[in-house]
């Protein structure tokens, strides 16, 4: 059940990256919501390899087929099935021998004793396409009985910042460079610097902020599913992060209380605070104040300069990786740290329609 | 559900912090194990209010009954309950009709529609003992079949950053200073500050990092229940956290892939890495390397300052909050952070033995 | 997690027939909700023991300690923890070297390797105490939202069998006798086979039918959780059943498709079923028509006749039980039926009001 | 979640009886076991439509296909999702507007407000096919590690009975007469009686008994997931089912404590029982003995004579199916409840294995 993620609106992924298809079940979907197939392509096409010169060079058309649970343009409450065929797999570029450094080789091994080592098998990133398809469908979902939007965006890249306002900024602006950052002259810089790394056969990583505004207030259960319990688990099951926090995050700790707090205070009748250190999560609930968070992803493990390593037997050998790979995979998880909010999203939605009905 | 964790060692939390107790529910501990009730208590004692002069005066012995579960000693693999009479409340302390800044009584109202305002409801703190109590069971069964230990410690108050060895820390070191900053100097300078903080009737966060040793090769589940997904989960269920890093954190951002992979070498025999950025998890599962994680805790939300709020109507009002709460809850958190990773050990731990036997 | 029914409204049960305190947790109890707990006492009283001539003369006064999650007598959507103590234990009755016959002694002691054997332990049906008190809770919450109710009887003792109307028989008709059969000239023969058979030293079983009326259309979820399902399983989760039916049950299979379907038709503009072999229940889902159902007791496996047996070590001994046994469960056992059957719809329920809103 | 079976060997399923795919996904099979994928399809072969005279004559050859999860051959410990194509579906002979009596049409409309009318959906006995290549999986994985078996056959059609030994019983015999009765002589009444039914238009149901063998001593999860109780969920969840019961079933009711009882003895220093009422499960946990239960098939609610029904507005109208169905549903229903009975018992020893280790 470590493929599942979600209670109510509960998706199961399958797939190894060089295995005959990729894909998910959806079980419990609501019924009766409209579903745009073309926007769930849409969303794959935003998190697709070799869509730009900065990502890797694999060729995936990573076209959607629905399996069931849609009719006549709507759900029917049963489950959605969907899969991706795998057109593009080299197999050639792996060997059972040798452990990757920073991969999962070796802790696949010990915890499996079987292994796909024709690629990264459930450790790639491949895995996520599942992801941002169920995520499509969540977030089509959402919009249809709520104004609920997120968005998410590259703020860095190794030392590179950005400087973004998280109230304005769209998926339009995102979209207008191929490394999703929205300052557009910072953009420019991290594409650079990227090319840089690559060039050297190294790799980096980077910060991903991400917003969610008009979330009804009262989504997240105390004590354990608390909204940012549950964001925190979703960012962190992505490949290759290593931090996440929520509204002043790391630096409430540089505050004091007096600095900290968010006052409460109305704008047209509706109760709002002035500040929003909280990042729109109060005691686990929302407050309806824009939910703001960032996830750190480290550099890819995939690098080209030569490494040490050990075979499964423990002999030391060089490695010298062949292959495709991203030099930094921050501007294609945008994607990716989106549809996992929307999918926790919409379980505490319907988590909370369960309870006040 | 929502205040169940785990579903194999599935612990389930109850009790309002002035309600008539509190407690919890363990279904799926493994039978005929011994448990010493003793251990239980020592480990709530270190949780519990009035310990030190910085933390909060309210005066709960947190005497432990445990009322199933345990026969002659040992576990029978039937649901251990325990519970906690709540013996010091002072609910006048509260007001139904103020909402206090950065606290859930806003959020509580809107979700639920009814609140027990005589204190913070489920949102206290004192929920967190329960857990301590479960957390010292886990932490009972795992060393009656592993090696495995956890050790938490403050590592920053406020701007003052402690220097502490993760490989040689223990809990010893830990209890030295009633801070839990096992680098004694800067202990003193911690207390020395919390109290400053306290008598200026304004409050300080902190960090805590925890360190795993001797894990099995093996625990956490891709693709979504990661060891460190269900890390951060765990941490960021915990009241008054913002954030939470594994291994090198956000400060992997500014390494390349060069110099943040963990390369493979052996060390008697056994598969190793040289450096630990991976924070003993590779592609969400353990390597047998120290599990190493930070998780940061915003100021108390309760201070002393006059502060401007509104009523559940909206109306503006002034608030001068009385009560006794902790300048600081960083010390006190820091058995619920070995706690909430025993709780997420155990689960891992029963999960792979069922998958190889 | 296997002492937790419902993943909704979900009960986590505790505690040993001879511990300290048995009890439960309830988790996600809807918010808001007017309890009675004098409600739950007269729940509990109609299945605590030494209740009438004809059940066991163990005295236990049941009276229920609700600890959590109700305020000024409403719920407040957190856990509602309650639990009664055991107050007249008597060990002496029970020896942990003989294994009872048709008991769970030896598959207790095979499973877990540690058995407290001063009782039944979790298999005692003193368990179920908890579940009425849980039930009781349910059917209060349901009760508030619709017109929902459960009514369950006697129908059958060994070979003398009642004939009561479903569509007419209420919890008063069925209170007017010990034995809870609505037919009274049969109920007096019940009681009387009863008394002969404990005079005997042995026992009888039986059938309980129940019904639910008013039970909202759509309740349900195919494919595995149908209502017939969830029905099948809470029923055969009661100690000492043996069997479960729904609507025509097994004599559907001496009917053809033509004499079995239930015709469909109006009544007041609303789409009803002519005939109810389905038993209220088409394609797992409830089509409004009354829920009906049966479910057998086998006799209790308690006798005080002598009988052979064997020791853990598989040593042949003759067995003479002592101790304060029920001859025939099925009486005690009608509010357990109506306590599970109330359990199943609120789960339902709430599942459906997360799905449609 | 309620397409989805088992919590650690769990299965959900997918697809419309006329959509374009049914399958499924299995999260949480054992690694490292050989799956043969021919016998996941010989498997599907005995549950196919037109596989003999007296079963519906639409065209499936239900031909599955492995996308991921097993790799050379052996299972990886990651989800093992599998499809079929739906080849041979006939809508036109299903109208939206025509509530077929005792089908699931009204139900599904009012639950979810959105039906695919073109068959029977989800309702359809179609979707059991995944449940059969699931538990074809399960199998393989428990034959692997133990030498449990399941043999289930058709022991009473309409009112002629089977006498089948249930400790001889095997699938050879089963499998001789396309009815599954291994009883020949009635077998051959079976058959010519479904025949003579099927050219009245009319349907009949029956009784399929089902025993598990060599199923190791210990499981099963007292209090509420007893494996009693968890397979009568499952087989309550098949289509047309009307009732389960276990060893002396509805028949422990006629008979006393003293003659049901299962008195226990030795077997080559095995502790056993003489008799087996229990049908080899006490305390909700297996002995060892032949687990033994049965189920009760209505009759196929399809039938071809005229009937009386309403529309979705409530309009009277004339009913004369069309389309292919079974007379009878029972043979083919045999591999359904051998599947899902492989499923419980999987879920179970998985349980266990993680208790015990």
């Amino acid at each position: 059940m470590s493929s599942r993620f979600g209670e109510r609106f509960s998706v199961t992924t399958f797939g190894e990256s060089h295995g005959g298809r990729i894909g998910c079940v959806i079980d419990g979907c609501p019924p009766n919501v409209p579903i745009d197939v073309t926007k769930i392509q849409q969303a794959l096409n935003r998190r697709k390899p070799g869509q730009s010169r900065i990502s890797t060079p694999r060729k995936e058309s990573d076209l959607v087929e629905v399996h069931s649970g849609i009719f006549e343009g709507k759900t029917l409450g049963t489950p959605i099935a969907l899969s991706i065929p795998n057109k593009d797999p080299r197999s050639t570029d792996y060997k059972p021998n040798q452990y990757r450094p920073s991969h999962a080789d070796f802790t696949t091994d010990q915890k499996y004793g079987h292994r796909d080592w024709r690629g990264g098998g459930r450790a790639s990133a491949r895995e996520t396409a599942a992801r941002v398809a169920a995520g499509s469908i969540a977030a089509q979902v959402l919009q249809h009985h709520t104004a609920l939007s997120v968005c998410a965006w590259v703020d860095q890249i190794h030392h590179i910042r950005a400087a973004v306002n998280p109230d304005t900024v769209n998926i339009s602006n995102v979209e207008q460079t191929i490394v999703r950052c929205p300052d557009l002259k910072v953009a420019s810089e991290m594409i650079e610097h990227i090319e840089n790394i690559r060039n050297q056969g190294d790799s980096v990583g980077g910060i991903i902020r991400c917003v969610a505004r008009h979330v009804p207030v009262g989504l997240g259960e105390p004590v354990f599913d608390k909204l940012e319990a549950d964001l925190a688990k979703a960012m962190l099951s992505i490949p290759a992060t290593k931090g996440f926090s929520v509204g002043s995050g790391f630096d409430a700790v540089l505050m004091t209380g007096s600095e900290h707090n968010d006052l409460f205070t109305t704008n047209n009748k509706s109760i709002v605070t002035k500040s929003n250190h909280s990042g729109g999560i109060q005691g686990g609930i929302s407050n309806g104040m824009p939910i703001l968070f960032s996830v750190a992803f480290k550099p890819t493990s995939t690098i080209f300069k030569p490494q040490h390593t050990v075979t499964p037997d423990g002999e030391a050998i060089d490695l010298q990786l062949k292959g495709r790979h991203d030099p930094c995979v921050v501007p294609r998880a945008v994607p990716i740290v989106e549809a996992m909010t929307y999918l926790v999203l919409i379980e505490h939605w319907l988590r909370q329609r369960a309870l006040v009905g």
